[in-house]
């Protein structure tokens, strides 16, 4: 079913922020995203990294975590103010939803809370602002990546989170629908800074966060990236593209880090501003709906994801799952 | 002055939209835009051309009239709903700034309204829905237009104008000053789509439009855009670029078309959306404002522009004008 | 074993010139050189259509002839003059080897001949000179490919193949070995216009044409080509590709025509002049041979080409066949 | 006149080498050509930096030599064998032309010799060979140049010097005329590699070299290139382009070194191999020879240029000289 959006939520939510990873071997990731991916590590202490994009004012959008195990931590959104925070502390409060207020360095106000399938989210209003990199071009690496964009999560029911992320004001760009139904939500790719999306949901066994992505100046990076990635030893780490998906437009490089977590390098969404626009519906039994063309994915793409730490995985509540779509998309 | 940014508009404007420009000969003009900058056709009429670019789903963002002098008719920015539109109007009426309400082909309500620096402006909430031509790869020419994204006009009083559309809710997002004041206000670019820039005035004879400005995917469309120029005998129409402004971050192209407007195709300016990050200051004399690397701009980019029908124009305020920036810019 | 490259051949050939492919649905496999590839059409026949690259004053790089069967009608390489054709003719004689002289339009004098592994040759000293079109930029398409540059047969006996052409001049600038042995070669890549290859064996059932290949003059052009076969249908005729070699260190695209013939565009190989700079050795087991980055080859791109007419099929001589290369490459 | 191309010339060359370059400070120039042009540091000696394209198993084709006067020392040309040098200076002892053999590190037997209109040219047989960097792409930088290409020379008599040249087996691909005669070189684009060019002749003050140019794989290199250069303060020494040359087709960016040497980064010559196809003629006075598209050159592009050592420079012998080209092209 289509979600309804809240034109006037409770919150202004504006972009997609950062991510914490949890890692095990904090050097070894930091070389990751700095010298295979390119991005600028902002900050290092004993056990946190901190990285951003090259035009990022914002003191980090990739927060690496040394622990024993590899998780996705949280999923950060931002908001317009500190008011915003405290809007948000007051509609969890009256919707009965936990949230927890945080200190974390260089950040504003900031909260984390589970979305109703058990996304770990972090709200914040504000970072320390640092220096964009964005010209100097002399210290460009990889993928020349310019700032974080948006997430995709696996998860076990698309519909409640679609419902819910779209009663805080996101607003649905593109949509997959299962064979059974027409408007039985398979995907379902939100947004809310105006482009294709800034939170994706696919069905599967979730929650878990299956990438995170950065937005490049030039379809030519993803290529030099991947070259890089094939010069250090990553080559293998590409576990699907180049290619173009249909769905979102985007031209995409996937890259696993050390610890197997998924980031995608792409150029090119579409402004979606206008609100007499209706969301693009696909069918999942379309491949051109996953690409537009060249090889499939792995099939370690369509499986694999990064758990949050704590939280049960469950099994999809549709029955059309990566597994069956292997016959539509000619996966292997 | 740096501008006071209102964060309770009365109405919301939500982008740059579409441009009216008036042509001299209706059918070379088409085939400029079709053919050297790549966008597409909409509809013909008999002395109208609707164009678009090629991921936009609104049925045009430049419409090509033809008349007997060459003149920038209007500047088109979108307003979220038709009750922003209702809104506009309740507002220009208080303040006492003339609007008319017009009809206009493939537009919701609309309304056009002169700012107090006399640019012609055009307010419209919606559009006809077309198909959005992003993956009809094949059929992509010359710079791969993607959509429209911003004007830059000149203008006789920058801070005038720029306290105005401060007032409407856009964002100063850089800014140049003049060699005798720290905020004097030389060149303010506005934003409202949460980057770098919908609506630039920079000091000259004005009001004109500079040009307006089209996204493109990749920074080899630029070099495809020239060639193509080139190969169509309008390599001479470039009067700006390929180069990199500082400001803006833009990697761009500058056209005139066969009536003298012109036009841009750029890539890459970057996202701007928290509020603690304050915004970007350049020195007037600084040349690196203007272009990162690269050959000067040609004299005809700082003294050429496009003037608005019925509108006088005046000598700018500020006694840095382009004239003057010659010694800083080593024109020519 | 190494070859011995004859640096006083008989005569003197200078390129890959052109290939004669025969389809079963003339107008369907032009639409596709011509839209899906970008060829130029130069001339089109009841039964046949000649294309080439869009710098080629060749008259033809691609001959396609409509025929029952679709097979690799001949592979054609040029020699330098009228008289090296009369020496070609000489050679072949003394040498006991087959030939034929033939009428072929738009082309000087023409030999046909089987080299020892039974790959239908076309010798010509000459052809038609036609208009470069690499400053028709405004007629470019698809994947931009401006030449015909290398063939890759597979055949099974790579060793007589190798010694043959080594012994006509060509040069040897990598190879494959298998496990077994350090100079039994599994794959010879042979020079003879100063980069790394016109002509490449590869051990498999074989004479098979697997495909021929077209230089692009930018990385970005096989992803516009990519992105065009998606909107054209043919998205799944990629079979290999984006990806880079580390052979050759090709940046490719393979495609499937409508008979499944194959063509590569690719970029960027390097120059391969200097005599004392040795050929380049590849383990067979060393998947970066292959490909440096990315997704690994589909089957069908290890199993499948084209053969030539009349010309019996053998199972290669080499017990390291593609189906064992399964095991080190990770197909699927 | 046209030159008559000598087909079995006394010795064999094979391609642009390297050039002997005399800096005024070491350290810097090295720091330019490394980090703004992107080659390779092969080594470093007191008063000696070997640098080489990512692609070249050459030890150096740019050496930098400290003085106290910044010259063009030397134009190397690679000739096939050692018995080719041993040809060569029997040539020119027989021709009466004076030469010098030495002794130069990394490099086989080496002559040096001045051609008839004073270009100070250096043969070599073979140089040491080092690893080619072509797939080290982590260490990409700038304009990723892979290898040295061709020479520019401005002459006082570009027939003598096409004449001579011509009489070695360098080939005429294009050539411009003077406006009072078709057959009056104005300007003469020499081959021997089987591509646009090895060496060009330009009507102009000279002896004096214009430029030397590396081939880049892509044109986005290009614009990457100006970025670092802007981004390390060098972006004022770009003194032309990017930009599309009609004559060789050659998509350019030219560079100026800390002592004012130009060197070029360019994509895309075509081939030229089959003797059937006629050089392509020029007129003068057609703008588009020396631009397709963009902006014009600078003044200092056209008249400056690196002095040889000791060798008198000559007023040019046709009065269509830089100077009257300005008309022409627009210069400013």
């Amino acid at each position: 079913m289509l979600p309804v959006r809240n034109d006037n939520p409770a919150f202004t939510i504006t972009r997609a922020s950062h991510v914490v990873m949890s890692v095990t071997d904090l050097a070894k990731s930091r070389d990751f995203y700095r010298d295979v991916v390119g991005l600028v590590v902002t900050e290092e202490t004993d056990n946190t990294v901190y990285l951003r994009g090259l035009e990022e004012a914002a003191h980090h959008s990739l927060v690496l975590e040394e622990a024993p195990e590899a998780k996705a931590v949280a999923i950060g959104l931002r908001v317009r103010t500190d008011d915003d925070i405290t809007a948000a502390e007051k509609h969890f409060a009256d919707a009965g939803i936990p949230f927890q207020r945080l200190e974390r360095d260089h950040q504003g106000p900031t909260l984390r809370f589970r979305d109703p399938v058990g996304t770990m989210m972090e709200l914040t209003s504000s970072m320390d602002v640092v220096e964009r990199k964005y010209q100097s071009f002399n210290e460009f690496r990889a993928g020349f990546p310019q700032r974080i964009d948006h997430y995709q999560v696996a998860t076990y029911d698309v519909q409640t989170a679609t419902d819910f992320w779209s009663g805080l004001g996101m607003r649905l760009s593109e949509y997959t629908t299962t064979q059974d139904s027409d408007d039985e939500l398979w995907g379902a790719w939100l947004e809310v800074k105006g482009n294709t999306h800034d939170l994706v949901f696919a069905n599967g066994r979730g929650p878990r966060l299956h990438h995170f992505a950065y937005a490049v100046p030039d379809g030519s990076c993803l290529l030099h990236a991947a070259d890089v990635a094939g010069a250090l030893g990553a080559g293998n780490e590409i576990d699907r593209g180049p290619g173009r998906h249909g769905l979102s437009n985007a031209l995409f490089l996937y890259l696993r880090d050390p610890d197997q977590h998924r980031v995608e390098l792409f150029n090119c969404h579409y402004q979606f501003i206008d609100l007499e626009v209706p969301p693009i519906k696909w069918d999942i039994t379309d491949p051109r709906r996953a690409q537009l063309w060249g090889m499939p994915a792995s099939k370690r793409w369509f499986f694999e994801a990064s758990e949050f730490p704590g939280e049960e995985v469950h099994e999809p509540l549709l029955k059309t799952t990566p597994e069956t779509l292997e016959s539509y998309l000619g996966l292997h």
